[in-house]
């Protein structure tokens, strides 16, 4: 028995689901899930699905796929093997919040994918890596070694064949260049509830403003800072009894859980991503 | 143009996905909307789906949906006139803000529903479906007038061609005779999150218990008290700085947007009952 | 038995606890509530006392409290009368929501507050003024007429001796001169998770942004639009079914509990404005 | 310079507050934080206090606090030296999410304790352990040998001269010769909204029960099972889409935040309990 996970999008038309669910019938298959969006005001369908063949070839059905439906309605279209697991590369820093809350869940079975790496421009977390028996790469990032640092990352993404990248709290800007390489596949955390407080320290312009709540941020990382599709945001309530450190501290929680809660969204193939927002399927 | 809303549920089987599309593409329909859950444990499949058609005849529609689908899968199933708007029987008592809450939202077009009466077993809160232009029975209720009281409130609803009754904060228990007549079809919200504090005065029963969150909960009325299927649920912090009087005023922020939120997943046949719980379509 | 309210900021110094608190004591009252905070990055001490004086006379007490106190450690501070209702002016436009949730409490006695009237520069929500007994003055607002407008809102204000505005989706942008003359004393709630969408339009701003939590924020008026002190935020959760309608009636089930619970905090004599941020004691 | 912390309860009387503020300052103490609670209903009164001093005997202190204060009010009181750094006793079994967030946030410098040991009936987490460098006891429990293991336990608890007791998902029942011991010092940790779901396998009830909320709880182990003084409790929202597996994930981020979140308070001497429940101060 073979599952399947289907994503499609297209402009929204007359018939769409009817002739998806029937090409899954006459290849034999048997829906599981199916869930759809249309975005009204842009006219747009979306589409998740996931089906079972007791005989499936993959390279067979992609090519039906394509000729019996995909050019029919214009689709942009992905299809996996729900039980390939992706690899995940970890971007981290000095910060070990996020990875220890990630390589727990790892551990646990909780998170369906394979880590080849840690890669770090800080030292910091060689023992945490060593301790989950996970490969850590110390690649120090300066202003002038910025390209050469980017170049050494881009090839152990490429040698690992790498499906996307986590930034666990990476405190550097990631350059145009690797973004290109992976589009909508470099997930980040940022530590305010965007779009209120982009970009540095946003606990010290919380705190300035006054805000009663605080949150924070999962979206996949695009040239613009802090400005890219939003996967998952969570919040929590503070007062003016929290100063800085407080603030600092209970972010610390929600960064961590938004941030694996993204990633499982990413893992189990949930996330479509158009006009720079999100469709997250249940 | 015809808008239809179909819910169906039976056993899980395959296929059922695709012989249902397959039934609307071959009446002409176009599905704007499908969704559907599995519940693995129990073995049942739920399907909501909303269709469009340029020419369309309910009855014919029913016969044959039932013919070709309902009696090969054993389906239960029910099929609405999106454009039909249920007619919705409110109960009250003395606290009149869920009352508020309603009717702000039904004169401000935010509920899809007609409200024929309001009845009450006192008189305090006539003035207010006065302003609303809603009339408003006076039906006193004692140990001894209960079956009486009962009846002439079965007279209105059948009057009145009732599709469901929302107790909102109706200080009453609804006898077996009233709820069989209404299966699924009576609203109740409850001053707790349930199953916690069943019965009367949870707010003094959780400000015992020292609880750290205080809820509510809606669900439909059943024979066993506050056991039926819940519908919706919403909680608040409280700390030891709330005294009873705190958590009641809180409390009644909850339940009425609880009830209103319960009351809009009925009016839009979002809701199914199985086994005592909700499936909640979104 | 008389109860007052104490509200008192200064520099961080030491000794303003015993000295306050000694203070009370030899003016043979007894303290009921305190409670204080230190703004340690601006060494600011606030301090919010409840005590009760089996005599009293305030014009004594506050004589006393100046000269043995308030010259000793450069307080700002104020004194209330527990019992002493405040006078609220309520300033609202067409939307009712907010409107609503206001007059149910305030008619079932939850807000300790005085209503002598209400202003709109539309007619529409005259008749729920009238249901609930309170004065309706209909002042067109046109680019034309604003400050004869705001003129007739100021003498209204004037004669009623109002303590305390509140912006009930009041639409219009409110003059510096009339912010002069009620400072931190304008509450408007705005439909957004300040700082994120300042303006018009949040929740279409929201959308176009794709966030999975929309907010709303109470917050007093000052000259920079929607920057004014925050008193209170919430939020709910969203998500990509949620189309701009969907937001705005998710949104004003916030607008409503936020703008209500930032009324009773003012009315309870419970915040304290410094540096464009507030204290709000429990 | 000499920072302690007062806990202060009794009976609710006029000048307490005067007294206690006077006393500090008698003794050259320079308040820097206070907070009191009343709780109406039952008469009582409760205190939290820090004070600086510039000079300072404990012995001197606390004897002068019993004679001068203590006696008069008839006082339940603790005093803490700020810096002394509480040692706790972790309780494992063979889950490993709470562990690692506690020890994460020990490493972190988050949590102001000492750590001696950990025990564990189960050798699972043993490497967890070793990675943080704490010493771990494996004292497998059956129930023949229950007995043995609890006074093996006592004996190492009693060797470290622990202050109190976390039981991370220690999935075994304590007996009430430990908790006498200990009272009001062993925090656990429920999978549960207590009081709903008192028992075994929490999760599975609320599937069943078809809650729309599923909570956790922290709270202190008295010989009643799981009904003892709540810490602190947190909440997250399901729906029918979660099967158990996904209740019990969900659960996991809930149950580790709120067992971290109820640690600090007590660490942080912010926890008074009285008739079964908890003052936490802010």
């Amino acid at each position: 028995m073979k599952k399947i996970t289907i994503l499609i999008n297209c402009k929204d038309q007359s018939g769409i689901i009817a002739n998806v669910t029937n090409f899954i019938a006459n290849n034999n298959g048997n829906i599981v899930y199916i869930d759809q969006h249309v975005d009204r005001e842009q006219n747009i369908f979306f589409m998740r699905l996931e089906s079972e063949f007791y005989s499936f070839s993959m390279k067979t059905f992609k090519a039906n796929f394509k000729s019996v439906l995909a050019e029919k309605f214009d689709m942009k279209w992905r299809i996996y093997d729900a039980e390939n697991k992706p690899k995940m590369a970890l971007f981290v820093s000095k910060y070990d919040h996020c990875l220890y809350d990630i390589l727990g869940r790892y551990s646990s079975g909780e998170l369906h994918v394979n880590i080849p790496f840690i890669v770090s421009n800080h030292n910091d977390l060689k023992s945490i890596a060593d301790n989950f028996n996970i490969p850590f790469y110390h690649i120090p990032v300066t202003r002038e070694t910025k390209t050469a640092a980017e170049n050494a990352q881009l090839k152990l993404l490429k040698e690992h064949q790498i499906d996307f990248i986590v930034l666990a709290r990476y405190m550097q800007i990631i350059s145009g260049n690797l973004i290109e390489e992976y589009p909508n596949k470099i997930i980040n955390i940022h530590h305010s509830f965007l779009p209120a407080f982009v970009g540095a320290k946003p606990y010290h312009s919380a705190f300035k403003r006054g805000v009663k709540i605080i949150g924070a941020t999962s979206h996949y990382v695009t040239e613009e800072l802090d400005a890219g599709p939003i996967i998952e945001q969570d919040v929590a309530r503070v007062s003016h009894t929290h100063a800085i450190p407080d603030l600092i501290a209970k972010g610390r929680d929600l960064e961590k859980i938004v941030l694996s809660t993204a990633i499982k969204h990413h893992i189990n193939r949930k996330v479509m991503v158009y006009n720079n927002k999100t469709v997250i399927f249940s």
